[in-house]
């Protein structure tokens, strides 16, 4: 008998007919015997229809009532997935965030858990009842409702599981797992049984939606193991493991994950003298936009090139502070490029082998693909090239690095 | 300087437009120097929304989850309702019923208010802010989150009203007031400046849909001033006061109420003993529905006739119920009739003026219309008659205790 906090996402839920087949499936777990908890998200399309409103009545919404608002999506999900346990006989007992409680810091829209009173669910769970706890929402030390920000749900799901030492977190999603690549570029790419919490990190943030960063690193905090399912199709999912160095020949990489969303901005001729990065990003984080990459090579008679990435989104935006900055500072040129995509390999084992940069940079060089930016981390390599080279080069890393399934015709 | 505790009703924020109408509004007040205390409904039609939504998912939807789920229609308006009040410039807070927190029984669906704990209210209104509070919402002591029942933010109005001791509860909705009778009945209907709570809950209670009972009867306890007005339409609206017997010339009448949602139903020839009503109730009320009038005449030849009415959507149950029971108790006959309608005259004034009676009989007879059942009470007079007589009925009774304006044509 084991304990299961399920976290099932927005799609899952998105429909009454959805919200019963998941009561189908917590009932299967429980008559094994297993303790759950079940955490969910808003259902599909909710979340933005009350953005819309909100913005319909003020400029820029309160982000108080914003999370007022918003957090109305997960209450409705609580008490129309505990009402379909109810229906399949399961005994359940729904919980909002304020109610449970899961105590945050009073960042609204992008709040922090700080902790969990985790009594009552043990109560209800010693009762025989399932748990059904609202996700992506908390309140502060004053009662205020907070929201942990998108995605939010699997950071829940995940502080549930450290809180209550769960034996798995399991995300379900509408995804069977986590993939070498993903499968609509490269046909081949193949379901990974594990990949570590790094891996999955440096995959999440670089692209492959599947989880909240935030709750990967929590879960890797807190050594929970964490699972992403499909809430589709039944399977094994991917199971995100904590590392352990000794026992396993890691293969050199374990992924591919890219993005077409950044934008890449360069000043040119900057006078190489030190707090120039700084009066550069100044401004820019100033108007609330995140930074990506950021490139300085070696300066050459006394200026340097200084380039960095925005999401594209914000790139316009970038482009003129960048312009204003730029004549402050004497630059003599700036430039910007939208039509840009990053693709990085992911893998621990890289640490331990020697030439994979090569054979990436080798595999690129073959397809002719001209790399613009590169950029590393201990257990990752990026590099930036013309938005139109993507699938070609994610193609051709995937089967250089022989990531494909066995039985793949395609690799 | 005042402080006014305002409840805007579904329609009045049915909408986007609808909720900045009710901010521009709340705006003057404000800048006339008052508190203001604002408590809203859910948007028109989301109730109905989630209730479809439920009843979708369990068939019986379980009441405490039934709970969790409609509490999010008020939470969507107070968020939606503090963005545009700051969106006008006013400073605001909102607060759910479980914030307040207003403190209620455990009886889900139905919950009553045990108390209200004003002190963030007060301090908000100390520091100049507007306070936004969700209506029809509370929670139990153990934190559960309970309703109040259909109209129940009227209640809530009326309680916050009764703890913050305001000088007046506004209720806001789409009527400019309480009316002598249905406008659309009679065209010379006339808005009343005043009427007593008394006066008040038998129209409520009679049909006249504009405030709900429990509302009304908490503000007579509280001895809170109730004011009904237009959220669309300025006006002074109608003050339910408190009677004062001695300063005031009471009219005979001050309205009529009419409904055409009741039934009949007679079991004749019921051996005249005691215990014999309860008999027939009993299997009744133990089917959960709800009877409005019993009339049991005089006994004749030791049998003797018992008559009540119910809502007319329980007719058909309540029918088959009544005949088992007449078998049971060797009754001669049962007889039904949903044709009818009940129209009643009100008024504080008829415990002085004798021979109220008489001249409604007498009003009702010059039209031919047969009165086929009579109740009364201290200050209300009920008659049944066949439905097709309703508006024939409520237009000569009005005109009879000249209850229309001066200055219409059609009285």
């Amino acid at each position: 008998m084991a304990l299961y906090v399920q976290k099932y996402g927005g799609t899952s839920v998105g429909s009454v007919e959805r919200i019963k087949a998941v009561a189908e499936k917590v009932k299967k777990f429980k008559q094994q015997g297993h303790d759950i908890v079940v955490t969910v998200s808003a259902m599909s399309g909710e979340t933005n229809r009350l953005i819309t409103l909100a913005k319909e009545v003020q400029s820029i919404p309160s982000p108080r009532e914003m999370d007022v608002l918003l957090s109305t999506g997960e209450q409705v999900t609580i008490a129309l997935m505990s009402m379909a346990l109810e229906q399949v006989g399961l005994k359940v007992r729904s919980y909002t965030g304020s109610q449970v409680k899961i105590l945050t810091d009073s960042t609204h829209m992008k709040a922090r858990i700080e902790d969990i009173d985790v009594q009552k669910i043990r109560s209800d769970l010693d009762a025989g009842a399932v748990v059904v706890v609202a996700g992506f929402q908390g309140a502060d030390l004053a009662g205020n409702i907070t929201t942990l920000g998108r995605g939010g749900s699997d950071t829940t799901g995940v502080a549930l599981a450290a809180a209550l030492k769960a034996d798995e977190c399991q995300i379900y999603t509408d995804v069977d797992g986590v993939y070498t690549t993903d499968p609509r570029v490269v046909e081949g790419a193949r379901r990974l049984d594990e990949i570590t919490f790094e891996e999955m990190l440096e995959m999440a943030s670089l692209g492959s939606k599947i989880l909240q960063i935030r709750a990967v690193e929590f879960a890797g905090k807190y050594k929970v193991p964490l699972r992403v399912l499909s809430s589709f199709v039944d399977g094994p999912g991917t199971l995100i493991t904590i590392e352990d160095d000794d026992n396993v020949e890691k293969p050199e990489i374990s992924g591919i994950a890219f993005n077409r969303d950044e934008a890449k901005l360069t000043v040119m001729g900057v006078p190489d003298i030190p707090g120039v990065a700084s009066k550069i990003l100044g401004p820019i984080s100033e108007a609330n936009i995140e930074v990506d990459m950021i490139l300085q090579n070696v300066a050459e008679d006394q200026t340097t090139d200084f380039t960095f990435t925005v999401h594209r989104n914000d790139f316009d935006q970038a482009l003129l502070i960048l312009n204003n900055t730029a004549k402050a500072l004497n630059a003599r040129e700036v430039k910007g490029d939208n039509k840009i995509a990053k693709v990085s390999i992911v893998g621990v084992g890289m640490r331990s082998h020697a030439g994979v940069a090569t054979k990436m940079f080798d595999a690129l060089a073959a397809e002719n693909i001209n790399i613009q930016m590169i950029s590393t981390s201990e257990i990752k390599i990026s590099v930036v090239m013309a938005e139109k080279y993507l699938e070609l080069a994610v193609r051709s890393l995937h089967s250089a690095f022989e990531l494909g399934r066995k039985d793949s015709i395609s690799e």
